[in-house]
């Protein structure tokens, strides 16, 4: 665990800092160099639909995890991008948690951005890591966009559904499937859970990445079974160890590099259109697509 | 109405062509030249959560719509991206309005898009245009991304929900309620429809675009009422006769010109990005931001 006392009011600056930050000042953030001069965070995402208890679970899952190491919680809060506030915040429920000492929990609305998401969120873990977290625990909401932006983010995505919710169906639509690491079939004391757990356990045979060595594992989880939260703790440490001994996790983090420029230069091609005149687009596409390019290369 | 006659088998072959583009095919495409000279086909988009009855509504509704005018159909089928295939179909349950002479129905699968929808959806509505439509209906799955995704593309955006399902809240924190110009409460034989009705209403009063002049109307549907398919239509021609008077079209010309663009841009990035190295990432932030700046111009 870390030796340095964390300075919680430092952290929460440069979150704050970071959340609302432009393309310039993310680029020019002092976090970016001290990340890389130092260790990196394990970070373990938590996605799943709307009700499926996510919160509650995480809280139980830091609390476990928090006891041997410093831990930090990122919820992002479902919000409306245009109010721009957040409807639902999990601060309440969580508050209980956030007098241990290397327990840290802070959640953010997630404003401008269409995938569910923080604009900046490569660079709130990013600034984690300089603050010497040993782990970073992404909350996010919502089965779809929600995942893919996230998915490059952590290294062991857990995915929680209900019981008998029609969830694991579009999870499949959804592309999502495939995509995580373990998955979580929470409230497992409401009718239908077991079967749901062995239908996922066929589909993940059938599409999952057990070809890559890894058997998703498919857990039932319970706020009244303590012993249950322990499990899910037990499988997310069997997953970090499977990355590290295959060599996966380099080729994750080389994803993680590729997605964090992608978002960046995105940012930049959102700002390039804004500035153009309707009269522009009268031009043939190939010219306007030649005229976007070249105006990139001269933001350099 | 479009005087010639409609090719069903270029169209058809046209789309396919145009699905599986890159974005070289799509600069080179004829079809955008055509699309220019040409008229541009009214286009309404009809969404919502899986499960909705959209597929049946949309087939309703065209029979109604394709009676006075050369009516084109784009259903987006969720998929998995990885596996590419659709697990659902629409195809069937429209099978019976293949006959008519002025509608085309076509689905896709939406394959690699993040969004659910799939590349090239503007590509595939500009080919509609040239190929002398009038209306062009698209349907896509799923409260968030697809919203978002297609909004720009349509003029008219209708959205889809079931009573009592929670498809509002959902709706709500995906930031949708202000998307919509029409709201429709379907299977309205269901309990809790006309509250759900009500309950949306209220929303929209508070948070829709309503201060432009639009009041977006709530209406509840039934395919056991064949009048409440009639009268969805006759909104979607009042919210045309608003977009046109109230100038408002052009601004959304704009958007969707820029959109366009964008995702076309979006791709070239992602291919510069997957040429890279990992050692590419190791260089400082800024450094790499402006590398692959730099090689977007060089791209032109």
């Amino acid at each position: 665990m870390n030796q340095n006392p964390l300075d919680r009011r430092a952290l929460g600056l440069t979150l704050t800092r970071l959340a609302n930050a432009n393309v310039d000042q993310v680029l020019a953030s002092e976090a970016q160099a001290r990340a890389r001069n130092g260790h990196a965070a394990y970070r373990i995402g938590v996605t799943g639909p709307p009700g499926a208890g996510k919160s509650s679970l995480v809280g139980r899952l830091a609390q476990i995890r928090a006891a041997d190491r410093r831990l930090g919680v990122l919820a992002i809060d479902p919000s409306s991008p245009k109010s721009g506030g957040a409807i639902l915040g999990d601060r309440i429920r969580m508050d209980d948690l956030e007098n241990i000492d290397e327990l840290y929990i802070r959640s953010f609305g997630s404003r401008s951005s269409s995938d569910g998401l923080t604009d900046n969120l490569p660079e709130l873990i990013a600034a984690m890591d300089s603050f010497g977290f040993d782990e970073v625990m992404v909350e996010t909401v919502g089965v779809g966009q929600a995942e893919y932006a996230v998915r490059p983010q952590v290294d062991t995505l857990v995915l929680v559904l209900l019981p008998d919710s029609g969830d694991v169906v579009q999870a499949m639509k959804a592309g999502i499937m495939e995509m995580a690491d373990i998955f979580v079939v929470n409230k497992s004391d409401l009718g239908g859970a077991r079967k749901m757990a062995a239908d996922i356990k066929r589909i993940a045979t059938l599409r999952g990445h057990a070809a890559a060595g890894w058997k998703q594992p498919v857990l039932l989880t319970s706020m009244d079974h303590p012993e249950s939260i322990a499990e899910l703790s037990s499988a997310i440490d069997r997953h970090r160890d499977f990355l590290a001994q295959s060599g996966m996790r380099d080729a994750l983090l080389h994803e993680r590099s590729r997605y964090r420029i992608r978002r960046l230069v995105e940012r930049e091609l959102v700002q390039v259109l804004q500035g153009l005149d309707q009269s522009f687009f009268e031009a043939p596409l190939m010219e306007q697509y030649r005229a976007v390019l070249a105006e990139l290369g001269r933001r350099t």
